[in-house]
């Protein structure tokens, strides 16, 4: 390659990155808007066929129980008494083909009766992806409560660990 | 063009979306800072001159509108007893000179009696933007509160729907 | 030098910006994992050797007095209860090899009795960062308490001031 050749090269590939790191960053800040509107085809579009979301009351397998989950009774009445699923902003690793995002996320609920907010709850988000046929989806999405429990803990240090 | 200008003109192209993006988020992160110190001119000047501000409690149409908004004695109450308007990360869609971007907001507000702190508010937000002499102004934003009613939801909704 | 490498320069020079923006992003954010965590050395690495935190309730300077108050009793009890330092998306601003970053931090409790979460306070961040050896760190971040002193505003106005 000529020197303007490697140049080019390598200036692509830090572009790419950047864009890496963006498109992750974009996937994320989907959840709170569509599983907070009912979009359950949005939520579930964000992970692979098979990825899974595992929540402190259980693992969602597949498209089909997290879509479920949006349509379910308990969901469909937070979001219509009014609620908040505020994803903060990610710590990314990008590794190649595989990318670790780590943040909190922070659950805000409206009582229609008092017409007050309060805290519902604030958890320890870990996501993986995968870059399937070139586009970035989540495989596998954890989240602990942080209530003092020791997992939750875990997950946001193992994010952050050198 | 030569192989190599093609592949520059290419990669220039795709610096520039990330640098919009990265515009974009910038403007949308100053909102807070700026209204919660009582910046009126910084907040207005994030809009074009007639730009909209679209509330739940009603419009405000032009910079003059908005800075007086932030000047109000209502404003001016929340920021010397202490308030948070916490936005949070956008999701963002550039589409050549214009650009929408859909997230949560959160107020929270400081009582001077109790010195307690109490989440007043949660609001769906959405931002239309429009690059205006080579920079990007906030041409409408649109917010409403997530206390149940249908129109937040449709907010949300829209920003991450295919 | 060649128009083509004219070219190249001022567009590495653009991709230099974007990663500038993204590394500075990508170290506030794990700000809040890293002490929500108790990993005391990943919080003061964060800072360079002598850098300095300055809160309302005293000045931290160097490494070790930033690991302490992770270790400390108080924080420790935070965190084995559950807590969530939530640091909003920041504003930044990048001048060659310094950085200026504005932001809120909101602190979440939780009480293990009532089982409830609480907004304990908002805070108003100025990060002020250099870059050494390549690498960049915080020299100081001064955090002052949104509960209506000047000083708080004074800080968020700064960052967005013209």
């Amino acid at each position: 390659m000529t020197d303007t050749e490697t140049l080019l090269t390598g200036l692509a590939a830090r572009v790419q990155l950047l864009e890496d790191q963006l498109a992750l960053m974009r996937i994320i800040s989907a959840y709170g808007p569509a599983v907070d509107s009912g979009e359950s085809a949005a939520v579930a579009g964000m992970w692979t066929e098979d990825g899974v979301y595992d929540v402190d009351t259980g693992c969602l397998r597949g498209h089909g129980e997290i879509e479920a989950m949006v349509q379910s009774k308990p969901h469909q009445s937070y979001i219509h008494a009014g609620s908040g699923h505020l994803v903060g902003p990610p710590h990314i690793d990008v590794d190649g083909d595989t990318a670790v995002a780590t943040c909190h996320s922070q659950l805000v609920l409206h009582d229609q009766e008092t017409r007050t907010y309060r805290v519902a709850r604030i958890t320890a988000n870990r996501w993986e992806f995968a870059r399937i046929d070139g586009e970035w989806k989540v495989t596998l999405r954890t989240n602990r409560i942080l209530d003092g429990r020791a997992e939750a803990r875990e997950i946001l240090a193992a994010g952050v660990k050198n």
